[in-house]
């Protein structure tokens, strides 16, 4: 039997980003989405262009540098969102528009109260069918691939549901998706919705049906499959399930479920390199400061671990016995290549490209710059250490302050001191404060020197590498009278990366002010 | 229409602690115990008392000390693991043993392949049943109340599975616990092979099915809820879904569900106090040293919060279009409780009772002087920082060496340098070192100092309140030739912390060793 495709249409740099709290680049987006090239999803959502002049680059720039996957950007029913996703999309050899509207009673009450939708929910439901044919039709003359999305479909009624779908698709509409927005459904409800769909859509055989899932029950892996099993042929996720509130469906879950249990799936397959997974997943949770959890499913560091006694002992006897799985499937590579400072440019390179991270000339040679500074002071350089020398070099922002100097003394009856000097344009300035431990004291001298006094929001620092030589990733978060901005450093001293992190909060913070457009614009609708 | 009860048995103390890496003392176990039994779950699975001293202890301690739940202790269907059970639940109130066998043809072959069980599989599957029944015939001399495990039913033979079942419940098992061990199954399947159960064991009717699922697959929460969809009346999981490898069913997800969605459980209802879930989780989170991802289902710190802008507009216009739950119903307050310096004695106790522990006179003096002498530092001690306090207390070991100075210089361009002064017996000794970092530098001067040169495995660090004011959390993994040890370490001074950290595991390592008892023994069946 000849199996059919599930599409993999991957959300991590538009519901997963815009979830994580810290927000990425266009350089850093084109990064992971060249790595999501490499796992095969068939569809990438970029973005969503018109909430911000950012996610706009970061969809233009993916466009224009991508080969392979269909480039997707997220808009609402409206011609003006469609317009900027149009030009995001320009250069992309292959695209989508992913348009849509709510459709359940709650959302149309909730989102189109006023008048001007119509009087009665008779009227309003009318106008949202109109607004939803007329995206379609607009952005179906730019593309032939359009995507429509009918919000809160798991709440919806059933009847208006059908109908406008049917519209949708006679607009033009190619795939529908039907997301379970605020993560309700049961997974057999899911799957009799996904088989009502296909039973009375008159024209559904012409589009391909989506599914969009939510975690607030901890059901959207399940519910994910129950649509598969009932016909959905794309299945919308993240990478390491994040995502507004409890997260997306994970997508290297529906896909190892798929794989795993192709006995149960036998109708299905995915395109999915499975072997791209781990590293994917790393680059996911490095480049957004979200790490995995030890016990999250299939990346998760005890993923494959096999620690308690009577486990240990089954499976050295049979490999079988507790594991349905192999790591290599994944990509989990059961030996770790380990770098030193005899390792020539060439080495670093090649790792890294084994890593994931394709940089061009420039950034090369500041990577290999930072790469041996790091290599001088361990002995060993892993792979955690370059992902955090990539993600800080191609981090790029401008320098408007530059720690150039920092010393701390702390310990048992001893205040904490620091001492900094901070460099700005030509000018160096100097300041020296006590805290309540050396972080603190650090924190209080570079407001003293910067000028600048953000609200701290939060600062978490964790340890890249275990072991000795431990490289430490500090993290803040603060905050001006706008919105937050995040800050991170790396250094093989815990104290001078938290130093770092502050100062490029702080950089970020006054490169945006000014620029004027706060993050509360960004939108999300599924 | 009177609804069934689904029986709620946590196996945090057991399942969810073993995978977790640092080991729980009896004293913390109980006070999680406590706390479970302020949630109301039916059933504590306490321990594995035949694994080793400390879990005999446990189960001991919490059967003496807690009312409520029924207390349960694991064993291995052996006569000798039994006869421990028995005697750590000997004081219990409300006692049950819980016991059982590999069922699955790939689980009997892997484990039971010496010629001693059978020379054939057919001679091996009868030799199972009769161990089997003699061990819950044991189990039921000393309580009526008998849990068997068919480990691997989710792979295991049908006809087998059902004679087996048949066979203990007729030797006196009260509950016949279905586990998916290796997280293979998919919920419709699930679903069935209860339903299957149900419709071909005998004598069924006589026990309660329950069962007991992985997360391999990202499944567990649904497979258990298709449990329950098909007439399982207990369900097994854990405090933030932890567990071996990918963990357990979540219970807060489970229970969560159920309620949410009572339109599609309607023949059913559990009796957890759902508004101490929050509270539990973090608990939980705390004592483990394994916090809880933002975008964990219900407890997640993301869970309930709409940071988009079209989720958090829709969200002001009408609550229920992007929220299904209340943070109300977990116990999410709104407002946080602060203490001061100018807190009282009883102000302190009363927090901590509201945080669910109970502490003892002792206890409570010895956290009211660490509380004294943070206040000190910190303007607003929160509830992060009494936890921190709490576990430091409650988790009790002799102090080999106790950290009595410490002082660290660090910065750019200085070489990091520590010195310490440790006190062990009578006895006084300083030592100083440089290092990669300021860490290292003093991890260097504790090993002089104490002569003990463990293999470092993990450092991490972590802050646990954010803000300015932050305590920093560390936590490190060392280890002699034949296991592991893990020691924390709280102060708002991040280098303390870690320096703390150190001399714990130190004295954790030096307190083990000549008892004797890895920790490899410790095992889990299911």
């Amino acid at each position: 039997m000849s199996k059919e495709k599930v599409m993999i249409f991957d959300t991590t740099l538009r519901d997963g980003e815009q979830a994580a709290g810290s927000r990425l680049g266009a350089r850093e987006k084109l990064e992971i989405a060249r790595q999501l090239a490499r796992l095969k999803v068939d569809i990438i959502e970029a973005g969503f262009p018109a909430s911000s002049p950012e996610d706009f680059e970061a969809v233009r720039l993916i466009s224009e540098q991508l080969d392979g996957p269909i480039i997707c950007g997220l808009t609402r029913a409206r011609a003006e969102d469609i317009e900027v996703c149009i030009r995001a999309l320009a250069k992309a050899k292959r695209c989508r528009i992913h348009t849509g509207i709510g459709v359940s009673d709650i959302h149309i009450e909730g989102k189109f109260a006023d008048d001007k939708y119509g009087r009665t929910m008779a009227e309003k439901k009318a106008n949202i069918i109109k607004m939803a044919v007329n995206a379609v039709r607009q952005a179906a003359e730019f593309t032939k691939d359009v995507e429509f999305y009918a919000e809160d479909s798991g709440r919806a009624g059933r009847e208006y549901l059908y109908e406008i779908l049917d519209a949708v698709i006679d607009a033009g509409a190619t795939v529908v998706n039907i997301p379970d927005t605020t993560g309700y459904a049961i997974p057999q409800q899911w799957g009799e919705l996904i088989r009502d769909i296909r039973a009375n859509v008159p024209n559904i055989a012409k589009a391909t049906i989506s599914v969009h899932c939510h975690d607030d029950l901890g059901l959207a892996v399940a519910n994910s499959l129950a649509g598969v099993k009932n016909g959905a042929r794309q299945v919308e996720g993240t990478i390491n399930g994040i995502g507004e509130r409890a997260g997306n469906a994970a997508i290297e879950e529906v896909v190892m479920a798929i794989l795993t249990r192709r006995d149960f799936f036998d109708e299905v397959e995915t395109g999915i390199n499975t072997r791209e997974f781990y590293r994917t997943s790393r680059m996911v949770a490095d480049m957004l400061g979200m790490p995995v959890p030890a016990n999250k499913a299939i990346v998760g560091h005890n993923a494959f671990a096999h620690s308690s006694g009577i486990h240990v002992d089954g499976f050295l006897k049979k490999r079988e016995t507790y594991e349905i799985m192999r790591p290599e499937t994944i990509g989990l590579a059961e030996s770790r290549v380990v770098l030193t400072a005899r390792t020539g440019r060439h080495g670093l390179v090649h790792r890294l490209e084994e890593m994931g991270y394709t940089l061009s000339k420039d950034e090369i040679e500041k990577a290999y710059e930072r790469f041996l500074a790091i290599a001088d002071r361990k002995k060993e350089v892993f792979d955690e250490d370059l992902a955090a020398i990539i993600s800080d070099e191609i981090h790029l922002i401008e320098q408007t302050y530059e720690l150039q100097y920092l010393h701390v003394a702390c310990g048992t009856g001893t205040l904490p001191t620091a001492s900094v000097k901070i460099k700005t344009g030509d000018e160096t300035r100097q300041a020296a404060a006590c805290g309540d431990g050396p972080v603190d004291a650090a924190y209080e001298a570079i407001r003293d020197a910067t000028g600048q006094s953000p609200k701290l929001e939060n600062y978490t620092i964790r340890a890249l590498t275990g072991g000795k030589e431990a490289l430490g990733e500090a993290t803040v978060k603060i905050r001006d009278d706008s919105r937050s901005y995040v800050g991170r450093g790396i250094s093989t001293d815990i104290i001078e990366a938290s130093a770092k992190a502050y100062v490029d909060a702080i950089n970020r913070m006054v490169a945006m002010q000014g620029k004027g457009k706060a993050v509360e614009d960004r939108n999300s609708n599924i």
